[in-house]
């Protein structure tokens, strides 16, 4: 916002500095800006305090404020999922500063750009049994693109340049390749508020050091990123390569791949695109306009015996949500040698099976705009029919199992389908993502589908949807299980001190569901308590505790209309649907069984 | 519990073993069972099944069950901490651990035993983009005391016996010097559950090693772990140093100080202690018959101009809470050059004013015994009665103004008053302990007054104070503020999950009162919105939510009255005192002024 304007000079507690820390916090506050950071997520603490009244100060940014770090980090991550930037969180000392690792971890697998600002005592104060101090060097590890701990501020020229130059790499790095979380310690000694220190900024300090204080009227370094990019002889030889009849691009969980790029490529390939519901490629009004199939069953049909192998395969993003099609690539190239190209601009190797054979380190955007005009349309009618065929006759079949009965596959059948176009919808982990990758269809609507597919945690869901829906004016859904609403319950309260309105979609089928799909469930004792853990909780109360409606469902109809009429409506819905996980999982089961049954014809 | 008996040898899933992760897990539980745990706090997950049903499975061991890991581990942190023994906390893969990360810092600052059991994927998973595989090596860094990752299950003599050495290590050193958390990681590959894989465990394993598939019918390797103690040289010393007739002994928070060995050093040497409130020597019906004053009104009165320096200070526990008695202390050394002994077990130097001359690194209480018998009773009457007078002056004023005005330090000085004897009391950061501090008269009572004062969170206290109430057949009193009841709602979930009563007092004053006293409460905005953070948040429906009473009251006698009711009462009753954070704080700030008012005289 403040990016160009400089408009912050003028800020309430700018120049006559009354203290080395508020001059501090202003060049950090300043520089983020102007990097173009227009947002901030803050619990409040002491030891913060100069980030945070030059953060509350700055016209250009806007204050998240957090009661809960866990939740800071997780709104944060979500927005950033959202955005492409970072939204920096900013804690206080001590154990604040660990509440933020589950984020942390989260958004070094998932690859979101995230800068952890977190205060601290001086060094001095290190094992001197300070209150709130622990040891804050490498907090977070290797989970981190970068640790940097500020210098002690002092009205100096070449530290506060250094400051502004951290700035600038920290917000960079976050960006790169491959974005992630990065981490700034931020030592204060006190007075931490802007009272008057005299002598403790000299007179003049802002004529005699203007790049220092003031920085330019841009970021204080420009930062342009390269990213990794095949030369013309590596694109040839990949090129070569998918010269094939059967081929497949696998788009795994991405929140920046550009869906018109890859698709470009699959028509001009001619091969079908197997598309995660978080990979961005599902729902697209763009995809559609293409005469390739984007398919969004395979977890229900890949399955099934008589699949012929594809001779080559580029896979995209994460590794896929689906253990079906992770199967299905594993199987293909063990029994037909398969070609598989895992591409990868952070040369990081995201599959499981240990099958594929060829890494591409290499941006996934720009290798798919490069190959367009190197390859030929060899990929085959009858294959991209069969897979056309399959989805036709798998989603003809979905429908009729919705209509037979209501069950937790429906819920997500419908939060999709029926979510309006644009929209922005978090789903949640464990079964939550499962059934959405099994039964919400490709759709030619605006979708932003997101999810923590980095470490697919079930914690910190709400404040990472919330995050995401503050960051647009798209109509926000968060569809999740009880346990993931349980765990992060806390992250309601941004409903209404951050002003986020959400759709809320609550699967609670009493704990944990997904159990009832591992092998552990024909156990019992320990089954039912240590695994499923039924809680029993009613989560009504807290509609009253967060203020917003709290609707329960339990049937289809009933929860169509209760969906639809909360997306139209202001205000923040929650709407349950209670289901039995003995009768959704064997009805999931039956489902696929009906499914194997016709493609085994 | 089965430390001796051998009888979980008999359990469901006993030889034959259906695979190594069963056996594996099974002697991780049978070896911390004959170390002496007996009881662990489970999150649910799948990579940690052998390890879940293993711990459900042993006859001897309580699971509390746990759906947030950060409650499970401070759950885990309060049972240590009221019992000096640790209780194991698992999960599985992925953020889950990071949960725990909070907790974590806090047992190695606050001193506490704590065995963190992270299930893992195999090595070979990690950096693939395996679902939930997060690198998990090291991942609380230096906060922890022991990491170890234990090998590949696997049925194999060595291996097995070197799980057994491993756990019983991990056991004796989180309670070693100084007690703390300690990490195994623990990798399984499938089949998680205890299903058949023929030829996993081969026939007869049990007879062909037995040592690594029954151990011993007692710990595997007995423990004796030594203390550090002064010879007879630095004794003397010490003792000598000690003969001052204006000497102080000042206890700060410590789960483990011998109430009644200090108490006899004060008496030996005729010095007056200062007991922080989460010292254990504040209360306590064993203090009262020696001719000591034990003093805890030091907060208030310390500050007065006018008191003598002391010629020497003994210092045992952790810094001590109160500012007050740090500056008294402080302003001693630099004006009269009082000697200053830090004694600590650990040789960690805990005293932030860095102007202590002297570390005894030695086990506290030993200490206390050894010098008895070489000190004399060299401290003055006069000297004694100067704070036996502060005492009794300022208690008289104390109780006066809680008549005068029912502000928070009120509900301390109730809380901790009334409550009977015994009684496990868990007092929460922030205000809530520096009104313990202020307010809370010393007493001839039982209770275990416990806090988070290693790291001063405001995080995880709902789950530590079940944590220690799980332990204890006393009743249990949580008091809090409202940021720290928010911070840990989750937590409440314990109170029906495992079966704990408690009597919770929330002191709500709608946001971060502590603020009010620090000097940014001059500055709005941004004070309101970035540090005192109202929330106006209504508590009343966690009732509904979680199932308990929950009682507001806004004036002392029916604040009382609902207190002593409910610890009368079966059942969780959460009672609510609410308060304007300016009445109180003005009001706390005036009750000062009285003191030094009369003690300046």
């Amino acid at each position: 916002m403040s990016r160009d304007d400089g408009s912050d000079h003028g800020s309430p507690r700018g120049p006559p500095w009354p203290n080395r820390n508020t001059l501090w916090g202003h060049v950090i506050a300043d520089e983020f800006a102007k990097a173009g950071v227009s947002a901030v997520c803050i619990a409040p603490g002491s030891r913060s305090t100069p980030l945070t009244v030059a953060f509350a100060d700055h016209p250009g940014i806007e204050v998240f404020s957090h009661l809960d770090e866990r939740s800071a980090a997780f709104f944060a991550l979500g927005r950033a999922k959202r955005t492409g930037d970072p939204t920096p969180v900013l804690s206080t000392s001590g154990t604040a500063t660990a509440n933020f690792h589950p984020a942390v971890v989260e958004a070094n697998q998932a690859r979101v750009p995230l800068v952890v600002l977190t205060a601290d005592r001086p060094p001095e104060l290190r094992e001197s049994g300070a209150n709130q101090t622990v040891d804050q060097t490498e907090l977070y590890g290797g989970a981190v693109r970068w640790y940097h701990e500020l210098p002690e501020p002092e009205a100096d020229g070449r530290k506060l340049r250094s400051v502004r130059v951290a700035v600038a790499r920290a917000f960079a790095t976050s960006r790169g390749t491959p974005p992630g979380p990065v981490h700034l310690n931020v030592p204060f000694e006190k007075p931490l508020e802007p009272v008057s220190v005299p002598g403790d900024v000299p007179e003049g300090f802002e004529r005699d050091e203007p790049l220092a204080a003031t920085g330019r009227d841009r970021p204080f370094v420009g930062v342009e990123t390269g990213r990794p990019a095949l030369d013309d002889g590596s694109l040839e030889r990949v090129a070569d390569a998918l010269a094939a009849e059967r081929g497949l691009v696998v788009a795994g969980p991405s929140t920046t791949l550009d869906a018109g790029a890859v698709a470009d490529l699959a028509a001009a390939t001619g091969f079908p695109v197997l598309a995660d519901p978080l990979s961005g490629l599902r729902f697209g009004a763009r995809l559609t306009d293409r005469d390739i199939p984007i398919c969004g069953g395979y977890d229900s049909y890949l399955d099934a015996p008589n699949w012929p192998a594809p001779e080559v395969v580029v896979r995209l993003g994460a590794s896929p949500t689906s253990k079906v099609l992770r199967g299905f690539l594993r199987e293909a190239v063990r029994g037909s040698g398969t070609r598989q190209f895992v591409v990868d601009p952070a040369g990081e190797w995201r599959e499981a099976t240990f099958t594929a054979d060829h890494l591409l380190v290499t941006d996934p955007n720009r290798l798919a705009r490069d190959l367009v005009p190197l390859v030929e349309a060899t990929g085959s009618e009858r294959w991209r029919e069969r897979f056309a065929t399959a989805e036709r006759e798998y989603w003809t079949l979905a429908d009729a199992a919705h209509d037979e009965q209501f069950f937790e596959g429906t819920v997500l059948r419908d939060v999709l389908a029926d979510a309006p176009d644009p929209a922005t919808v978090f789903v949640s982990n464990s079964m939550t993502v499962r059934d959405a990758d099994r039964f919400a269809e490709p759709r030619a609507a605006d979708l932003t589908v997101l999810g923590n597919r980095g470490a697919s945690g079930i914690d910190g869901i709400v404040s990472s949807a919330l995050g995401a829906g503050s960051a647009t004016d798209d109509p926000l859904v968060c569809v999740l299980g009880d346990l993931a609403y349980y765990h992060d319950m806390n992250g309601l309260l941004a409903l209404s001190r951050c002003g986020v309105d959400a759709t809320v979609v609550v699967v609670n089928n009493d704990g944990g569901g997904i159990f009832r799909m591992l092998p552990i469930a024909d156990f019992e004792p320990p089954f039912t308590d240590q695994f499923r853990t039924p809680h029993g909780l009613d989560f009504a109360p807290t509609a009253d505790l967060y203020g917003f409606e709290f609707v329960r469902t339990d049937d289809r109809a009933g929860f169509r209309d209760v969906y639809r009429a909360s997306l139209a409506s202001s205000g923040t819905q929650v709407v349950e649907a209670r289901f039995d996980p003995e009768d959704s999982h064997r009805f999931r089961e039956t489902v696929h069984d009906r499914v194997r049954d016709i493609f085994e014809e």
